[in-house]
């Protein structure tokens, strides 16, 4: 048996060495279009910003070790142009020659490509994309070299964010232009609000809002034009606006295309045409939570992807059951991440949901070191399903959106994630963990103990009649910044003052993260009153509404 | 609705707060034996040790906050000395006075109290046990002001751990006593042998294997009086033997007792008697992976058990499923972790496993701080089923034995690990996170990919014939260390020296850690050899022997 493989990084030289492990006799070829196999995509920003210092830390194989431990022929600086599924023959470019290469099975993991809109001045040099080794060393010359007096990054996904904190790790002041209100897309607006006030605090020109026009060459540096403002002077553009499936050859063979282009596979990661299996950030997937056909461009799922390839062409049981988008990004020395749907994509998918906000320490607030996290959970109102989670925060936030992810792909509910038993010690969690916390509060929400309302619906409340605003808090935090039209009550007096309250109206009680705000509306409740409390408490609010 | 609740801790105090919660007019009395309610049992040592400094930070709630937040009676310094369950009484000293409170509904979580054995001398006061903040404060003052010049735990579990590094901390020279072959009773031998070298490395006088036959006032100093060693002379002694249920009155009542005389309760946490429920150290639970009876002395379970009863009492559906035991401490730098059963309670239930041991980086290789962890994971052989988890290490063992931890609770098999979509980024995780790769290799066991021998193997299979020891290790790992008999053939040279293997023979290969080992048993598979690998490899194997 001869597998070709097109692609040498994350799904293809999974499938590689799968293979190889699998059928010690097959002929395995891989082709790689750019000067490295096997590199590590993730650790690329980090060498930009020196953080990684070792040329060599960035390639998990090359073409010797895969040839040395593997006996698999890695031809880099080899591109596939074309594919001939009737022959079962690729046509390959290599230093000016081409050749035909033939296959009994053939799998494609070319991944995506940075998107470069078609914009003024788009051309120039000091503009660049990152995603291969070679863009890497340029980015990094570019730097020591030229040593730029500023920086400009294009797009706050996970890419451009990272180059952000890089390029200003190597000294850089930056900028990052958004298009849009918020960064971070798998993040709902509301919890993408606490990460651009601390990026701001860490020195990063954020600009939201802000669509660029174009690009002048203004000599020794660019100008960046803006739409509706003043143009930006910079020494570096780096472009990422995000990517798109890589897939010209594909299309060129007739293979049924979905979303961007991408290559519709089955859970096989077969494609529509036979011996053709497609894998990484050029398929589209089936999203595990909404079901949906979707782009998922992310390390593990295109690992898995390329191991579950070689299972099945070796005739092993093996199927992909869709992917989440599990996600988490340092910035700097906050961690954000996220798992499964937000209410964009749960709005989007047509899937109706509810949400709580949680906000607690990642380890016993006791013990040295402590810090909040924000927990943001979305769940099925009918079954307590958990659709997805997000998380913001410092310490821990990997932790728990890892238990979330897989509460997420085995369908858990609210009530089993209160029933989690996590371990804990004072220096890593609390007695009641924040996915426990998280549970709780879903469950209480669904079983009527309590109604919530969101910083988004304070507004028009505060417009209407019959309601009456009660803050919870301590008249010293009360002081320091409140809802307006808000009456202070602090919670260990409401008891004693319930007589201040219009039982005719409905009471909508917030406090600073929703807890005391919860046990306030209990009372109320317990004493007749019509009441509910706002989620994530003035903390959240007030993060939006800065 | 008068509801009476014995011990005002994790499980009384969780009950207390959720009982007024849901319902606001029910009478709620909270007897405290100590001086203390709501205490942060887990952060004790750390005061001691000098890290929690904060007096007020180690109690979560006082009388006075019970009072005012939730209008809950509590009383410290009342001890409950009797229960009379056909009459609905307790019986109550405080202060030299008794009296008789009456219940509706009564709670017992009087948690566990620190097992003294009956040996000579064991009265004297500076041999003292950490339970309340008495004792806390005792032993620090102890420390204070006495300036111990050497101290002496005796128990090598969580508490006699934690407080060996805490009085270390504090800067007394300490010794750890322990009568069997290993610290931390959680993990199995093999994993506790790494704990133990660590321990020694941060200059902890760690004693395996060294009961105590008493001890003996010298004075100013206590001499420890060692079974066929020297005796120790030391300033403090320091109790860490374990836990017994503190439940006379449970036992005097007529409760039905089960393990250790800890009470009998079902899901509900109902006990044997009418409208008595208990909770915490103080009762019996079912194990969840086992299904057998068990203690299980942890702050989560006692915390979600109170609240279960409370939800019972006033009529909510709750369940209590069971405990796993999730647990996990530092140890200085170290992290230890386990939840699920280990070996030696797999075979105490006769349950039958297998296993499988990997030795990860808790995150990219290539960034900056990624140190190893080892896991250890058993399943069922049949099923898949992961039955429990292990891991040691420095960095994202809490993380990965969470996942672990939620996975055991749900009943996840090693393919359901291997397909878990967890988040990753450089500086947490990797594409195939820790928890993966176990899935990964328990499944290649199952299908047969590979056969796998253990450390305690080793010995037998070298004095076997129709055995051959083959090293793939560089030369230079070789050289550094190997098993005695093995012959030095390099992975990568595998396929070329195949001629040096006697295909008569069964061929036993180790690398490292088990991952070129696996490697080497698929190319000596592919070409015709019967063959099995090291599980957890030279390294793991190095440990115990040391
Ligand atoms: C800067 C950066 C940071 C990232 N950080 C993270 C992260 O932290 N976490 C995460 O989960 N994911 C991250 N990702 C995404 C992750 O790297 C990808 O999801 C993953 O690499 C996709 O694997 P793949 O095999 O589909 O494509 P790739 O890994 O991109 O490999 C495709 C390869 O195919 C080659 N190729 C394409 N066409 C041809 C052709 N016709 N002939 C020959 N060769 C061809 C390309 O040169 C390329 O080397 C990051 C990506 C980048 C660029
Ligand atoms: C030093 C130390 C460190 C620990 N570290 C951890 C850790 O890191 N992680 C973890 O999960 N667990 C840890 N634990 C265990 C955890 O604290 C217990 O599992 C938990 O507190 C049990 O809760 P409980 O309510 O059953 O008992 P407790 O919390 O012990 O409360 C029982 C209370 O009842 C009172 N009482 C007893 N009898 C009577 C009576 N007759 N009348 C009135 N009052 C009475 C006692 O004075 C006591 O205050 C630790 C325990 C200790 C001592
Ligand atoms: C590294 C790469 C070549 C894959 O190679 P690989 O040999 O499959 O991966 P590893 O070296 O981690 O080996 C894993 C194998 O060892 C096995 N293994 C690991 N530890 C083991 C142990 N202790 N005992 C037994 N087996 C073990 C695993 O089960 C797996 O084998 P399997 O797939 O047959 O089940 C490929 O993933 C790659 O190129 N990665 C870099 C690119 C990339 O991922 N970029 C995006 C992220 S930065
Ligand atoms: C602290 C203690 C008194 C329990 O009090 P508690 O009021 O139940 O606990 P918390 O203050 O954490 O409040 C949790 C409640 O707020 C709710 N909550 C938390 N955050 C919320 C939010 N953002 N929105 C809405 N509700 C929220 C939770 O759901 C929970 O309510 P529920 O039980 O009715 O569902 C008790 O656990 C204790 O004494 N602990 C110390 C002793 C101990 O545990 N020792 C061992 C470990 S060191």
């Amino acid at each position: 048996m001869k597998v070709l493989i097109i692609g040498g990084v994350a799904g293809g030289a999974s499938a590689a060495a799968r293979l190889r492990r699998l059928d010690e006799q097959a002929e395995i070829v891989v082709l790689e279009r750019s000067g490295y196999v096997s590199y590590a995509n993730c650790g690329l920003p980090y060498y930009v910003g020196g953080v990684i210092t070792d040329k060599e830390a960035l390639t998990l194989q090359t073409p010797e070790s895969f040839r040395r431990r593997f006996r698999i022929d890695v031809r880099v600086g080899h591109e596939a142009t074309a594919i001939h599924p009737e022959q079962k023959t690729v046509e390959v470019r290599a230093g000016g020659e081409t050749y035909e290469e033939t296959y009994d099975k053939l799998i494609l993991s070319p991944g995506a490509r940075a998107v470069r809109p078609e914009l003024p001045g788009i051309d120039d040099e000091r503009i660049m994309t990152l995603r291969t080794v070679e863009d890497t060393f340029r980015i990094r010359e570019y730097v020591e070299r030229r040593r730029p007096r500023h920086a400009t990054v294009v797009g706050g996904g996970f890419i451009g964010l990272e180059m952000a904190e890089n390029l200003m790790e190597a000294g850089i002041p930056t900028t990052l232009l958004q298009r849009s209100a918020q960064v971070l897309p798998p993040l709902d607006y509301d919890m993408a609000c606490q990460v651009h006030s601390y990026l701001r605090t860490r020195g990063l020109d954020l600009r939201l809002n802000t669509p660029i026009a174009g690009y002048e060459d203004a000599g020794d540096c660019l100008r960046v034009m803006l739409k509706e403002k003043p143009p930006l002077q910079t020494d570096l553009v780096l472009l990422a606006i995000g990517v798109e499936p890589d897939t010209q050859i594909a299309r060129d063979a007739g293979l049924e295309l979905g979303i961007k282009g991408s290559i519709v596979v089955n859970e096989y990661m077969e494609t529509s045409l036979p011996d053709i299996y497609a894998v990484g950030d050029a398929v589209q997937v089936r999203h595990l939570v909404s079901g949906r056909p979707a782009l998922i461009s992310l390390a593990g799922p295109a690992n898995k992807q390329g191991r579950i390839a070689a299972d099945r062409i070796c005739g092993r049981e093996a199927r992909y059951q869709g992917s989440q988008g599990s996600s988490v990004i340092k910035l700097f020395g906050m961690t954000a991440a996220s798992t499964g749907l937000n209410e964009k994509s749960a709005q989007a998918a047509g899937i109706p949901y509810d949400k709580v906000v949680n906000f607690s320490t990642d380890h016993a607030g006791y013990y040295p070191g402590a810090a909040n996290l924000t927990l943001k959970t979305l769940f099925d109102p009918e079954s307590g399903r958990i659709l997805g989670a997000q998380i913001v925060g410092f310490g821990g936030v990997d932790k728990r959106i890892d238990v979330l992810a897989s509460a997420i792909r085995e369908g858990l509910s609210a009530a089993d994630l209160s029933e989690l038993e996590l371990a804990y010690a004072p220096p890593y969690s609390s007695a009641r963990d924040p996915v426990n916390v998280a549970g709780f509060t879903m469950e209480n929400l669904r079983s009527g103990l309590v109604r919530q309302f969101h910083w988004d619906q304070v507004d028009a409340l505060r417009r209407e009649d019959g309601v009456m605003l009660v803050d919870v808090r301590t008249p010293e935090e009360f002081r320091s910044g409140h809802i307006p039209g808000a009456v202070n009550i602090p919670l260990d007096e409401l008891r004693d003052r319930l007589e201040e309250m219009d039982r005719s109206k409905t009471i909508y009680v917030n406090c600073h993260s929703g807890l005391r705000s919860y046990l306030a509306c209990r009372i109320l409740a317990g004493n007749g009153f019509d009441c509910a409390h706002l989620s994530g408490g003035y903390r959240f609010y007030a993060y939006v509404m800065s």
